[in-house]
């Protein structure tokens, strides 16, 4: 039973939570999971990943495609909703193993009428244009159901409406509703087909916003009728001649394969993602749903079908956050894409190498050269990010706030996540075509954003907010200048590579971006550049200039000073903004990033430090302190971080609104933190670039685990109980590779097995 | 009548206006004008220069003295005080010629009796200890009348009470009371003598906080009846072995001398400070007035009898602002003592070098070398400015604020001041005695604070206030990158000037500075320093850098986003910050003080763009604008603003509460400004160095303007009207001085006139 969710009985208070817990998916669309009957108020939605859209002076963010799934019945005369309340029974389950979401409700009809509903529905995986509906209806008594089911354009965003030109007709046997957007004046266009087992006279109504089916039925006591809706969405920003007429050819084709065959191909592909994705727990029944629920969440949002989008900090759950794409996705969700599935990773890398122009022009705009990646990305790579992310809840004000201008670390991140890439699929192809100027753009920029202090013969990062955004325009951020150094050190690694390997390309990007002076710069900052040490006394490393002098009350002393509970703690008058609260990770995620690089002491001595002054205000930071927890042989203390994470969608207890601004939906950051928890932390999994590492530290109840390990094509499954780590070699791998386990180092060649004992 | 400010009948709501108002002062001491019988609640308060105190968590401020020329009087039983309403006839008034308060008042008193009270006093010039009162009663009918009068401890302050271990008792015909703070544990001395005209029984009540004689008199109808009160103050901050025997000594000498022999004494003295500070303008009845009580407050809060204190922002009317020493002195005082009272100045700047430790603690806190002066500075130099300046109005949070660690600019103003001071005096001992070590500290500390911009090879001053607080933590402004320049080119004629004239004093001091290295640095920042210039289209010069990204709305639009009339403008939050609405003169101020170094059209392009745009929330800001108005030839336009200045201490129409913070009190700034609009403004008064410029620059409405001019210490009676200028030179002078009158240019030897022609 660790595959499905579910929920019985309805209670109208958590239908926005649910819209985002039952979320479906396939990285071209995000379908929330409300009940067919939904429309806008209930936040019926389904988001577009790479189509954005701006209305008037609001902020720009992805649309909702018109929703072609919305049916409804009304049994004679009165409308079954689960919203009116006549509910016998209900309940609403996602099956994560194929991603199928049924709902099934029995109504209290007029007359003493029982009808039950059920629904079945799947985002398909392989055609990701492609949504199909599965429902039927059995009433206990005779009666007249009018079935309304179309397209439904009434759908939830936040700052829309985005789509204007509706224009909703038959087409043949389909309906089809066309629109554009008001920005861009893309087009998005939806196409429904429809079967039924039962004959019924069919009358079609279209209003501005829509286009329904109106179907009227005799029904009968006892029998059950089903229809199946096959829908399809194709908009302006995919590579098609005429998205319109692809969506009627995709629905009819569809409609012609049956729900049944698509189903069949559906489950295919994920039980095929499964087979690399799945992590396995023994013991910890919470722990393995959890876990799989999380994975679940990155898979559906996961761009398979482009290079052109990546994931945004809340999936395609909704418009918060703007749809954009921030660190989140090369710190927090690509080591799970890396380890399990490497072409996704390749599309999320080469989102950032496509969208290189975007961050030039951002360090443009501030004054800098080279690439300054946009804290909130959407589809050309600008900044979506505006000045004023937040309100004043006190004032109703606008507030500013300085992601966009000084969260530098975004570029690092970037490069750190190019060269993770590289360095776990060996794939140059990356480097030449776009990552090498992606990479050289970003030192460069850094190189641009320093200043060099005489007085002290170094380089410094100054007026930077780090990971941790509670402290804002700070200097020498220990994780952002460690990230700035790495920048440069991989640039110069780059360097060296492409003019060993691939001279003419070398020479060309050299000679195309005028770098031969930058270079110079490079070497000379890398060598001089400050970076905080730890404290000899204390191995404590300061987060910032000056932290030391900031007020040190505990998190539970902070919290008694606030006056709203939608009051931002950081930002001007923050509360924490003066203190030594910190919002999230931030020393210590830099050393999870660098773990080679510091010793056992320093990292306990800066978890021990800062831990207990961390809000964990961020999904971002619960995982980075597991996950150094582990690295410090402490699994224990990770473990209850690491289940705030990994239940995070599934509680929905994460925070709706921050000074006015709805931020809720799903978090794929922690998803992915809660697999690399599970995989890196517990289960030990390190790739160090030449040698992979297995050093489980499984805590105290989980008594065993397995999971994929992708290194360079070559793919091994792991597996461990408390004394043994097992390794397979995948029949279909070309090489082999080195394990290290304990104090057993041995290579593991194709479809062979490695077992060792490690404790 | 231009000499005298009065206010007839009684009105409660002026009661704290009329403290600053009618003040009297000395330097040493600031007597608020309040009437004889007020108290704590009325704001009565004897503020004490350079002795500070501090209570608790509270800021630390001057202590107000017991109150010595407490007086009252109850007839048959029934007190009479303006207060309780019984109030027939009152008149309060200052006679700014010499400094006396004046009050006049007939009370309804019981049985339809009427008693007139009047009372002169004066706050003694000569010798600053001393404060003396004449007080005289005369009732219409017989009736017994109780005098209490005496040392009165429960003063106004606002976070004292400062004074403990208050001990009141006679001591001979004295009373005294002695008090110590509660910090430092200083001393604080009263003393009261007392003769009367009449004979009459006195008891003498002491309380905790007070020691009062009760004197009854059966008084006659129509008598008049005088006692006179003499009051001596002295602290342990004072350089006397015992401040006790100190103030009983004082005040039984002056009580021997007698009132109206103290009065001759200290009118005399008044005439001679007036003989070389007042401003003569004829034609304008209102600015006259206007501008000697702006002078008049000078005076009376000037050091004339130490080099250990300053003149704080308030002067000595109020707690507000900490008693502490600001930029003002420095900017804006200063040139009105320099012009007529070149020993007040050298006291002024010497207290700056007496602080120069204070400043190293400040600068070496903050990780800095050299000296870095505070903002608010009491009497070691340590700052007494803490991070939270203000209080969030909506939440009554402290309000983080950086005047403390980022108006770096005041190290400038220092040595800006300093060389203001040497250049005019030519007293080259006050840099050969501590002024050449300020110069090079404050160069260094500059050094010290300033980064490098290898892409740009150039120096910049990053992270900064200016004078426009607004706008908190710019990079690049242009007021504090000229004054750092000038800083460098100082400290670079320092050192030329002590190693050609005092090459021993040089040695000693870069050796004891170990200041090689920081000469080399100081020489290639001086060159590498990036200023910015004016745009070489619009002329403007961006106050800082992205400035001209800001939103751009009016003052009047801005201010319609007020919420609450008591909020601060700027801060983290501030309806300011993110606009281009700055709250003083900034760029405007930069180029009055390097006058010489800008065009008329460049000033006039600045003028034009950044005065619509300032709010002129600081009372330092409308002279800035109104002398840069006449340098630019525009009188007319400096006309209103120079008002505005010299009136504000009049009208009392500045702010008193910013941010829940009370920052009443008088304006020396301003005051300072308005002598420097008219003299320098109008008058058009300029020493270059070598020759003093009259170029006058009269509003429509003055027919005429008279002023001395002190350069070096020869003194020069300048006056002019309309079509010429007429200078006289003291006969006392020594050498002659170049003046450059329009076409004229002539020296004006000891003794002699010259008249020219300007118009």
């Amino acid at each position: 039973m660790s595959w499905v969710i579910e929920e019985t009985g309805f209670d109208r208070e958590n239908v926005e939570l649910n819209g985002n817990k039952f979320l479906q998916g396939n990285g071209y669309m995000g379908y929330r999971g409300t009940l067919e009957e939904f429309s806008r108020e209930q936040l019926a939605a389904c988001i577009l990943g790479g189509i954005y859209d701006k209305v008037g002076d609001a902020w720009r963010e992805p649309i909702s495609a018109p929703n072609g799934l919305f049916t409804r019945l009304t049994c004679d005369g009165e409308p079954l909703s689960v919203l009116s309340g006549d509910v016998e029974e209900h309940t609403q389950s996602l099956d994560i193993r194929s991603a199928i979401h049924r709902r099934r409700t029995v109504f209290d009809a007029p007359s003493g009428n029982s009808v039950l509903v059920q629904a079945e529905r799947f985002v398909a995986l392989d055609d990701v244009h492609l949504l199909a509906l599965k429902y039927s209806f059995r009433p206990s008594k005779d009666c007249r159901i009018v079935i309304e089911t179309g397209i439904d354009g009434d759908v939830w965003d936040l700052n829309g409406p985005h789509l204007e030109n509706l224009e909703a007709e038959p087409e043949g046997d389909l309906i089809t509703l066309n629109a554009t957007t008001h920005e861009l004046g893309l087009v998005v266009s939806v196409a429904e087909a429809l079967d039924k087992d039962f004959g019924a006279a069919q009358e079609i109504v279209a209003t501005s916003k829509s286009i329904i089916r109106k179907i009227t039925v005799e029904a009968r006591a006892n029998v059950e009728y089903t229809l199946h809706k096959y829908v399809s969405i194709f908009s302006g920003a995919d590579a098609v001649p005429d998205p319109s007429a692809s969506t009627i050819a995709s629905a009819a084709a569809a409609a012609a394969h049956g729900f049944d065959g698509l189903l069949v191909e559906h489950r295919a592909l994920w039980d095929a993602r499964w087979q690399v994705s799945d992590v396995q727990v023994r013991g910890d029944e919470e722990a393995q749903l959890a876990l799989r629920y999380s994975i679940y969440h990155l898979l559906i949002i996961a761009p398979t079908h482009s290079d052109k989008v990546s994931i945004p900090a809340r999936g395609l759950s909704a418009q918060a956050y703007k749809g954009a794409i921030f660190w989140d996705t090369e710190i927090f969700m690509l080591p799970f894409f890396l380890y399990t599935n490497p072409s996704i990773a390749r599309n999320l890398i080469r989102y950032r190498i496509n969208t290189l122009d975007g961050a030039r022009r951002k360090a443009a705009e501030y004054g800098f050269r080279g690439a300054y990646y946009a804290w909130e990305s959407q589809e050309t790579g600008d900044d979506a990010c505006t000045h004023f992310a937040f309100n004043d809840v006190f004032t109703g004000r606008p507030m500013r706030t300085y992601f966009r201008d000084k969260q530098v670390h975004i570029s690092a991140d970037v490069v750190y996540a190019l060269w993770q890439y590289y360095r776990q699929t060996g794939d140059e192809s990356v480097l030449v075509d776009g990552g090498a100027e992606v990479i050289l753009e970003c030192a460069r920029f850094f190189f641009s954003y320093s200043y060099f202090k005489k007085e002290k013969n170094r380089y410094e990062i100054l007026d930077v907010t780090g990971p941790d955004e509670y402290h804002e325009r700070i200097n020498n951020n220990i994780y952002t200048s460690m990230m700035v150094r790495n920048t440069l050190e991989i640039a110069l690694e780059t360097v060296d590579l492409l003019e060993a390997k691939y001279p003419d390309a070398y020479a060309d990007l050299i000679s195309r971006l005028s770098y031969d002076d930058d270079l110079k710069n490079i070497r000379e900052m890398n060598e001089l550049l400050y970076v905080p040490a730890p404290d000899p006394a204390t191995r404590v490393i300061e987060q910032f200039d000056r932290y030391h002098t900031l007020e040190d009350p505990t998190v539970e002393e902070l919290k008694t000073r606030i006056i709203d509970p939608n009051e931002y703690l950081g930002g001007g008058n923050g509360i924490a903004s003066n203190t030594k609260i910190i919002k999230q990770a931030d020393t210590v995620l830099m050393l999870n990033l660098f773990r080679d690089r510091y010793s056992p002491e320093v990292k306990k001595a800066n978890w021990d430090y800062y831990e207990p002054r961390t809000d964990h205000g961020s999904s971002l930071s619960a995982c980075v302190y597991a996950l150094v927890a582990c690295d410090m042989g402490d699994p224990e203390w990770g473990y209850k971080f690491f289940l705030k994470t990994a239940t995070i969608d599934l509680t929905g207890e994460a925070k709706q609104t921050v000074g006015g601004i709805y931020i809720g939906g799903t978090h794929p950051a922690a998803n992915g933190g809660a697999w690399m928890v599970a995989v890196l932390g517990f289960g030990g999994a390190y790739y160090d670039g030449e040698a992979i590492a297995i050093r489980p530290q499984l805590p105290a109840s989980w008594e065993g685990l397995a999971f994929t390990v992708t290194v360079e094509g070559q793919v091994f499954k792991v597996s461990m109980d408390r004394a043994t780590v097992s390794v397979h070699a995948s029949e279909a791998n070309t090489q082999g590779y080195v394990f290290k386990i304990a104090s057993f180092t041995g290579e593991c060649k194709p479809g062979q097995d490695v077992v060792a004992a490690y404790a």
